[in-house]
């Protein structure tokens, strides 16, 4: 199995994070694909910082066409989902959609701790947008200002820790998710020290796109995820024109 | 006042439309500047379509950055809505959301009317992301295929009508929202014909606008509609890089 | 555009509030018509207030029939929305819903700023049943006791700004809302000093209900909003029995 | 105990469907003391009309004010509530609101059968303001026209006993509800033939307020049913003036 | 009228707690059946300990299986609820959707006050499986280790008064549910000292049971909670066994 | 790995075909143990049923008690979820929480094709405590006598693909799961047969419960899902107790 997994900023610091946490995530006979997105800004806090990042991710996923199993989008908030699930005949999934899966199976409230208070509003949508934010017990952040994107996780050790535990004790979390690719690997460390299970975007990320592609479910021929239909374009990248192109061009479902 | 008036698809046929309908809505003092999308597709019908659409539109709005005092999303299902209310200093408004005011303050279950079956799931998404999924009736749509997206609401004007009085009479609208810019005009066409209060997203686009940017009930200093923090960028074009480092650099919110 | 402005209490001098923020917001060819209460109590806060004063927007509205173009309910808290929709030809519009809508245009989450604490269960009511419950950060109030209505906004201008801050710094608004008639044009003087939109009730009363009059979208001949079938009713006032016998016989909606 | 029920409508007929059903329903010690609305319409279909029934019974309680031990409101669609909770010292219980609880207490889902087509988005928006919207499974009306309101179960009988049927075959409902006061007594008629258990309206009344009474649970002094602020008021009513007074001058809650 | 009232758990104290509330809550012509849980927990915190419990309650109703017209089931958090309803011909109400409506009938939003932090979001699912989440105030509870179950209402009385003061005046509570069997017959002492309605779970079971049963509303023959098909089972009860059979022998809904 | 995958009905000829689906499903390092319920009925329809197995469940759960790494419950509706989380220090994941979430991951709505009409309002319910209601496109069912549990996919092979095309093209399911036990193993039979991807619930049990248990997230030691905290207990089988008295002494959580 051949997964694509695409950091929708242009920080390779966070990539190196990213494919670290995934390696160590994936199974044996699951093969890596790392990108760092082409355009766009250095990490995603805000609606539209992550509009851009979909169409950065759109373009890798176009680039990738048919040559992997399966997409992973490897920042929290999932810029460009649902849509980018049009795109690609193999699933593609966000890790935030697999987190929340990932925590829904656990228990039943969960919180996030994310990384800037102007990342909050973003991720509810997001929750919101999924459909699970009835069991979203809270969302806590640092409001403190980042020194370095590549070492929040290190600078912020301590208030992460602090955060976790509040979301247990005072918001009823049953499970807590630590948010966002820059946290990547964070979870193995803390585990022991939080008192309940501990949910890594990126691992949940890479294990539920393994669990997804497994199933072979089969393609979109039908319904809102099918290809678009055939229309007139202009303006768009190669890759992406050559993407849509082919993903119209498959079979349609036969009526019944 | 001046409305930057985008029309987030690339067919220009459907741009004259808009602008005569926003020409016929506009108060005496408004003046309108009306464009169309330098890249995507001929018309919107899949939520990956909308994505591309919303991307072409911050361009614009970019392009059009401290010019204008109010801007108008000319595509139902509000392609880029909210993130593109950060990029500006001005009320960015969605003719989807503009519409779904003015029916919410004239009755209280409302029907769209839209032009293909598969463009149903795009705006069910879209009026359960505004928050007002509760009140919606039903989407009713043509299911047909297109001849030519300029020439829609004459080819199909009777089935427009028999749509429009079935959601009054079998789904319970109190209001009916003929939806999409492909359709700008038709609402004063059937008014006569229908039982119910019809609203047309380009004037309704418009009227709102108007009204909001009336109300200068001033600009995001803060919380998530503010301008992004500062941070590296990459890629972008010129326009929307000035425009992120212009807004960027206006004067914060003093703390308190 | 003729429209009606009927403050639901008894207070002259909140009238005179509504009446000033009215002129200052209406647009130039804009005629306004203003009346108050002719029974009720000072100033609504609570549920059963609200219905009292109901009963008495519907004699002003029914004493007005046929002679202006649409109507704006200036209470915070739409006494007798939606129900007095049903009474006239023309759009009938509250303050709340009005505001509600002028915030959801310039965000996704807001706040609203109350004079009294007792006022919050009826306004959380208010919002809930149009529809946005799920965008409200919070309703924060003055908790001391009133020395007069009509003078609160210079009373307690410093806690009306306090409290909107702290809606937007602790509770995620992004647009903060300033209920009530009594707070009709404090707006326009806090603006500044918020770091988000300001919405004043009045105007966004008087703005919306000449876009949606604007509109034209046509009367209510069949759905919930159609005036009630015709039957025997008994002891009603002269002008609401008139209103009631116009309405009921207009053109009724050709069955189709 | 005495329970004081108010047909909200001005038909003679339908409060002796009321009185007879009451009669059957009420425990050996429970006095009734019937009343009919002063003003208003034959019978509510409408929200406005609803609106209008809503004053005509707050005169009825007021008038009674002190000398009952409950109020049961026995029109489908509980016109008034929950204002009119606040204007008595005593429990004060629409039929539908006891309709509702009878049948979530006997099933999960529940439909409701009513007697015309325009009276459904009045009971949708009740049984949705109650919060069990998520709990019905249907609304099915007559949509024929009515001879005479008072011989409406008789005239409709076996069309009442189909869409019953239909709501449980074809809706899943659990409990059928049959609503409204001039189907009075039809659900001991219909039992055998439906089903499901079948609540009638002005049974549930009854029997609900008994309990509700008969928990002497305490008056509200504080919070949002206690009565409202003292404040000044022309033009209501000798008997709403003086429950008002009398209701604002009982102790206050003491505050800790 | 025979109840049987059933404590799902093994404490006998809690029994006699239950009993001693219940005879005085109930009717005169009330006769009452208490049973014990014969395996279980001393008292129910957790979701699986409801389960154990579910189990214990569904061999007592089926022992009682044809004796009984209605049953009553005494913890707080409804073991077993909605499926045990399944079990029987007659009503079978738990104390805690007996108080939600109670309480809805008295006011608009309610704070249930509970024994144990843990045990809240048990509740909590109750009550959003109940379908009247929205209209919770606040679930409180003692957060101090219990002396015994069965004088926590003696040991906590001053905690359990603040915690419904906190309730109305924090967390907006129109109405206070005193949760759990272990507290049957406090909201008696308190109610004079808490300035709204306060319900006892066990008398409002009791009182509630007794008007759903009065309604006589006819059992389920069709739909969710008529007697499960008629299949193969094995290593259940005798009891169990028999109510099972007896239930699938009943005559059918005869279709139409 | 190890997963012990139960049936909670006590069919055997339903447990080989869960058998076979989860070793088809299973990644090579699975081991799987799988169990048949021990007491209980044929196969589930009701909430009553399910209830019954829930206990059958628990029995088994007791008994394998810190022998696995992981349970999958292999009942659609997931008896007894999510109290079963409590009871065991690893993860415990029911096939249609699993089922949902791979169908969630895949694409927005979805539908559920279910094997009897009866067996619906439980699979709803299912649905609905998840989270995921808003999700759910439609459930459909056969509704014909089942000749067989064990052989009702050859049986009903056309009905159940005509069910799964109608959810696509009537109900807008953008996936379809094929609901229960019986039909495990369906879905690779009908994928090229139904124009979306089509998901089977033990398989995505098994997938799911791999990705979970692979995550190693930590147990429970706070928060609802912690084991319950230890009180007098009587009238349990000996596995039970032992599995809660194992829990119960589990290192506690240090308090922060």
């Amino acid at each position: 199995m051949k997964l694509l997994v695409i950091n929708p900023n242009i920080s390779d610091d966070v990539t190196a994070l990213i494919e670290s946490e995934a390696l160590r995530s994936a199974s044996p006979g699951t093969e890596l694909v790392v990108r760092t997105a082409g355009h766009g800004v250095e990490y995603i806090e805000t609606r539209f910082e992550s509009l851009i990042a979909a169409g950065a991710v759109a373009e890798i996923i176009a680039e990738h066409h048919g040559r992997v199993d399966g997409v992973v989008v490897a920042a929290f908030g999932d810029p460009g989902m649902p849509a980018l699930k049009e795109l690609a005949d193999v699933p593609v999934i966000g890790i935030t959609e697999a987190a929340l899966c990932a925590a829904a199976l656990q228990g039943h409230r969960f919180s996030i701790i994310a990384i800037s208070d102007r990342i909050r509003p973003w991720y509810l949508d997001c929750v919101e947008r999924f459909g699970l934010g009835g069991r979203l017990a809270s969302i806590r952040s640092i409001n403190e200002s980042l020194n370095a994107i590549g070492s929040v996780q290190q600078d912020f050790k301590e208030t992460l820790l602090a955060l976790s535990r509040q979301a247990v004790t005072e918001d009823g979390a049953d499970v807590v998710i630590l948010a966002g690719a820059p946290l990547a690997g964070l979870a193995r460390d803390l585990r022991g020290q939080i008192p309940v299970p501990v949910v890594d975007g990126i691992s949940a990320g890479i294990r539920m796109a393994e669990a997804v592609v497994g199933l072979e479910s089969g393609p979109h021929r039908a319904g809102a995820f099918a290809p678009p239909p055939v229309k007139a374009r202009r303006g768009l990248s190669e890759n992406l024109d050559a993407a849509l192109a082919a993903a119209q061009s498959a079979p349609a479902a036969s009526k019944n």
